[in-house]
């Protein structure tokens, strides 16, 4: 194997200059989402006192596949793009599979996941809409750090509430967010009305991110020149978040292979859409057969357990109504260490595709994900985010079932984050401290029939 | 800048071949180690019980200038080599500096520092040896960590011994290195005579590396087929780490530049060496004027304000007796965040190039270091390790001048490693919790004569 190259990259001119929209190809395009009170369909003016107006343009644009990405951003991309597509080598010996396995190494952004290609491009809009304030909630922390460097990237003061339980429990992302100069507030809090509310009534509430969100959006629609910013779910995000798969394919490209099989984990779905939208691409349009899975909690299985329907993106109900696959805005996932799955609805481009048969979805308990995350740590020396390592043994599994039949299949998957800020998660799974949730078939229709 | 390139890498093909061993370029040679009972110079041939041969013979080795890197190694060095040469742009925005501001990304490693690249070398002679076990102490745990991905890299097993405040204080670091499946022990343990020693007089002593040191060695030297390795100090592992330096001297012909300043951090001198050697050669053969500035902590000054003289490598007396700019091998450095620093002596052969004016050392407090990594973070986006700030304040300091005097001065320095283990040390940082320690020159000269 000396030979062989393992870590393929492109030159800065290679990195694209266009992010995909796949909603203009898509033949059953998403449902536009609702206003809760008159059910009429939202246009981007009605997002624009929460979101830049540009973004509320990119999230609802069905028409155009291509946006062009401003040069102040690509500038900063190339600061950590194109990030490296490795070839497993170690991982393969260490399953015996005859698989080719690839994966993409978002982890090498220097916040430590693939967060920051969306962070840069919101900060970047709202300041050229004259915006000087962003606000936003983060759980574990990982987007709330991408989002306090882009701030400061582009000069926008950066407000972050962070779900209180993990801002005692974290306080290393708290620092990291702090180091890069945003303002961090423990959630909820007496700075917004959502927080006091909840606080008069259950003054030791430990926080969600429902509750978060209900306050970063309450801080951006009361303070002049803010608004509010969100790292995963939104069309707009996945949009950012293609980056990752048009460099992959021109990467992929080098190795001369292609992607029987492209795999990533799954929260509200902008990993799993930057990396897999690009390709699936070929699949609307020319039916190049390629599968696309993604690899979500069993503890929190909207995709593979979860019903499609007009649903709430906030536990509160602030929100427009989304269509999407959701295990109903009120599901309260188990406490798993991978906090960036625990979301109870699909983005709405990946629902739509869902529901159409374009992809798969595979859920994977705790203890496997860990397993894989361990096995994968010993074989190429990177500790993954416990996200990531939902995506890992969905590879795994893959590359198993390739070794009993002999097939030599490529499979491409998304590292999306490292875990190295996540390593009291491995200190409990190596004392054999953590756990698998089970679901009932119960619990989720009695949740999901109060929800509708 | 939106058309200048801002990382600049090497294909596979042009990762070096082959480390720097500067010492057979010297014309005042490093004085040899000592037997500290007969004061004979040592053999290597005497240092086999505690090292693989081949690296006891590299840590004598004053005769050749290139050692092959091994294939097995150079192919290791594939997964994350070459690491990116950085323009500064941000930094240099940041400070208003005419300056031209370069720096090499070791923190890119999956270990997150540059100590993996000794370590590598270190597993793989072991394992060329018949050695089946490897023994190290570690500190906060950089060192530890990348030896511990390295053992499992070559199928060794690896027994560290961490210092029991930071086994205790850092557990991050702990569960990396259980992660990648290495042996932890809390030093002072009761595994070893020299361990419990010590814990029978004092049971509740918090450690040192000097005493993790002994441990690790006893270990090895009493256990079949097992070898101790070191992280920094010796003459073999700034050897290793010359890679640094022969990529950058490749980047920065790429860039059209050269460095008229090179800046490291300083504790033993391994990324110190590793970066500067490779330049130094030009100025030991062809007189070429550049400057080599080691950053080492105001709080263990012995470039700055140590002697030159022969003294242990550790605190208990148990290594040969090496000829070292020293503040005395009893010296006890306050507990500066920078735990990679906190070392009483230099390697033998920065030690020897300092002596005969080829570079220089700066020292840096504490409050200045962390004011430099902020600014660093906000401005590049990296949160540095604790060490690797004061690199970076002595490039702020550098920079700064060529903005009084105009000097367009191109300034490269190494960044050794990324600070996300080390939020703690930010965090209190922030809160205004840490200080600077002010030493005595009494305190110094008292240390010295009773080390003398």
């Amino acid at each position: 194997m000396s030979n062989q190259t393992k870590r393929f990259f492109l030159s800065e001119e290679e990195i694209p200059h266009y992010w995909y929209n796949i909603q203009a190809d898509m033949k059953n395009k998403p449902m536009p989402p609702l206003n809760p009170a008159t059910k009429q369909p939202l246009s981007p003016e009605d997002l624009f006192p929460i979101f830049a107006q540009e973004l509320s343009r990119q999230e609802l644009n069905q028409t155009d596949s291509w946006i062009e990405i401003p040069d102040e951003v690509r500038d900063m991309y190339k600061y950590y793009r194109s990030t490296p597509l490795v070839r497993a080598y170690g991982l393969e010996r260490a399953l015996g599979t005859p698989a080719h396995i690839y994966f993409k190494n978002e982890s090498v952004s220097p916040v430590g996941s693939h967060k920051l290609n969306s962070a840069l491009a919101q900060a970047y809009y709202c300041k050229r809409e004259g915006i000087t304030n962003i606000t936003t909630e983060t759980g574990a922390g990982q987007w709330g750090a991408a989002l306090a460097y882009a701030a400061k990237v582009f000069g926008l003061e950066a407000a972050v509430y962070q779900v209180k339980i993990s801002y005692e429990q974290k306080p290393y992302r708290r620092s990291i967010m702090q180091t890069f100069g945003a303002q961090v507030t423990a959630s909820p809090s007496m700075s917004t009305r959502a927080g006091k509310d909840i606080l008069t009534v259950h003054p030791n509430y430990q926080g969600s991110l429902g509750t978060a969100i209900s306050e970063a959006i309450e801080l951006a629609i009361n303070t002049p020149n803010c608004r509010y910013t969100l790292g995963s779910v939104l069309s707009h995000v996945a949009l950012h978040q293609t980056i990752i798969g048009l460099e992959a394919e021109k990467q992929m490209a080098m190795t001369g292979e292609y992607p029987d099989v492209i795999i990533a984990c799954f929260g509200g779905g902008s990993n799993f859409g930057g990396i897999a939208f690009p390709f699936m691409r070929h699949t609307l349009l020319d039916g190049k057969k390629t599968r696309y899975v993604a690899a979500e909690p069993a503890s929190c299985p909207k995709l593979t357990r979860g019903k499609f329907m007009y649903d709430f993106g906030d536990e509160a109900g602030y929100t427009p109504l989304l269509p999407m696959f959701t295990l109903g805005h009120n599901f309260a996932p188990a406490n798993i260490h991978a906090g960036g799955l625990r979301y109870h609805g699909a983005g709405v481009i990946v629902s739509q595709l869902l529901k159409d048969g374009y992809m798969e979805a595979t859920d994977i308990q705790q203890l496997e994900s860990f397993e894989a995350g361990c096995l994968f740590a010993q074989a190429e020396g990177i500790i993954p985010a416990p996200e990531s390592c939902h995506a890992i043994a969905a590879t795994i599994n893959e590359a198993n079932k390739c070794k009993e039949t002999g097939e030599e299949k490529v499979i491409l998957f998304n590292l999306s984050g490292h875990g190295l800020i996540d390593m009291t998660s491995y200190d409990k799974f190596l004392a054999g401290d953590l756990v698998n949730y089970q679901l009932s078939d119960e619990e989720i229709a009695r949740n999901l029939s109060e929800a509708e």
